[in-house]
């Protein structure tokens, strides 16, 4: 009884992008259905077709906008034809302190990923949003907000949930000076909603050239991290540094540029932090680790969205698509989001 | 019209400690001079010898208690006579934000460190505690409370402040539970004061053997940091980890066993974190580096002493025996915290 569904999945690891079918679970009591219109391409999409796969064939995507087919029997939050968003995670415990706050990617049993994980009643693998249908718990599926264009709120759900939630756990605000660290799919939403927090927001950037853009984003001033003597002026000058870099880059730099008692939280997940701990020590400074919000994060990140006008800026790509736009963002080359069109 | 003092130093990198004279500045409108009665051993003093030095002859020394000898025409705070302390930072700008706020370790200019700094008036280098005399500005020094030990204090100016000033910074207190982990001269006095301050107090030893020290210490409990398994245990358990260990170790064991949101501060300052990404990521976790307070911080520290009758652990050794003591602490053969009886 289970429905078949098209998907585009790395067949193997390393592999391209190719059409491929499988069969999806019926809906449980709290599941919901979608056809999925929209998905937006992360970074973490390569890392899993590449070195972190676990299972082949491998469906991408947790960047999800999409319209609900079906409704299981217990589903009280939507019905058929809602337009619904979903990210990186679709299940959890829901029992431990973090999933009973709402922060359900912070699950210590380990959150139920989009894709590539395995389904915690049994149902084998989760397949992610590279495909014609999606299932999972309404728990984990938020009402896309009218007002906004769904193709463009799809990377909120990874990418803006990633620096919303760090922004809000660390005070951005009003009176506060708060850098963004790279200025991608990431640090593109981080400009912008720093600044609609209301936070002074400096844009850090490697190149001279992407300044303009930073500024046109929200950026109050524009700083090149890769010029010293702009990095030594900014010295003991942010409450918050949001670091969006995903690769090994020094951080003692930017750790220095923090004020007494800041935060320097690292969203990219870079293999090590390059990080002398005098550079912490001086100032009694922190070094954290930040990723997607949780459900209680999430909605209220989509509300502010839609209070600001706030979404992604994207390139909308089709489906025969997918190869190139991987490869093009391994090589940086998008302003700034990917976001596949998955129902044209 | 200078004072010549009979002080212990290094006289070249490396070099053993020997008796040496120099010539201490006439008294500042705001200095006091003290003839030294205690100075505790502290580990940077085997670094400053050692790799960190700048200027020899050095004197090290930066955990003093003595007794006033003269004072400046605008001291108010002290008189000939009193029992003062002395910590590890003797000067600092004074005008810049963590100065205002009594946190002059973390003066934005650089705090001037009570030995083998440069003054900030012109006078030369500064001289530490291994000494018959030391002068320094009354902002600096703090009396001694009565019903304590006064070489027991000693240790509480830079061991002490360091735990007590980040227990502070991160809330240890009742409901909260805190690790202390190394429980060496920074260690032990952790222990005391996470108990003190009302914290659930665990203990983190890499040392069986130590696990009774620590429970007499005031531990609630002891982990054996070595043992896979006792750590596993420790999941998502600690709102707080001070982690006072002074070389390079594996902090990602630790991490994990922060709760959602927690917080290791380490102020052994090791050459480098040894910590992976995703375990800080994990739980939106932070790594910090801490170490000691300034005077505010301090200030309260003494005062918190004596409510609660903290002082040091210490081995009391002559004048003659400060190489063997600095040997023995290099081979951690200490309980807990060496101090020199100089005035004896």
């Amino acid at each position: 009884m289970t429905t078949t569904v098209t998907a585009y999945a790395a067949l193997e690891r390393g592999g391209p992008i190719r059409p491929w079918s499988y069969e999806q679970r019926d809906a449980r009591p709290h599941d919901v259905r979608f056809e999925v219109l929209f998905c937006g391409v992360c970074h973490t999409d390569l890392h899993s077709i590449g070195p972190w796969g676990q299972t082949y064939p491998l469906v991408p995507g947790h960047e999800m906008v999409g319209r609900v087919t079906e409704v299981g029997s217990d589903v009280t939050h939507f019905t058929v034809g809602d337009l619904v968003a979903v990210g990186p995670v679709v299940d959890s415990c829901r029992e431990c302190p973090p999933c009973r706050a709402g922060l359900e990617t912070m699950c210590q049993t380990i959150a139920t990923s989009a894709y590539d994980a395995q389904d915690r009643h049994g149902d084998g693998v989760t397949r992610g949003g590279f495909a014609e249908s999606v299932i999972c718990d309404e728990r984990f599926a938020y009402a896309v907000p009218d007002g906004l264009d769904p193709a463009a709120v799809a990377p909120l759900l990874c990418a803006g949930s990633t620096v919303y939630a760090p922004l809000r756990q660390w005070g951005a605000g009003p009176g506060r000076t708060v850098g963004i660290v790279g200025i991608g799919g990431l640090g593109h939403l981080g400009v912008k909603m720093a600044r609609a927090l209301g936070a002074h927001t400096v844009a850090f950037t490697t190149s001279a050239a992407k300044a303009d853009d930073a500024l046109a984003l929200g950026a109050h001033e524009v700083v090149v991290s890769s010029d010293p003597e702009q990095m030594a002026a900014q010295a003991n000058r942010f409450d918050l540094l949001l670091d969006t870099v995903p690769v090994v880059h020094p951080m003692t730099p930017l750790v220095l540029s923090l004020t007494t008692g800041g935060t320097l939280c690292s969203v990219g997940l870079p293999d090590t932090f390059d990080v002398a701990p005098f550079a912490l020590t001086l100032g009694r400074r922190s070094l954290a680790g930040g990723g997607a919000g949780g459900t209680s994060e999430n909605r209220e990140m989509l509300e502010f969205c839609v209070q600001h006008g706030i979404t992604a800026d994207i390139e909308l790509v089709g489906k025969d698509e997918i190869n190139t736009a991987l490869a093009r963002l391994a090589a940086n080359d998008v302003k700034y989001r990917f976001v596949v069109d998955l129902g044209a």
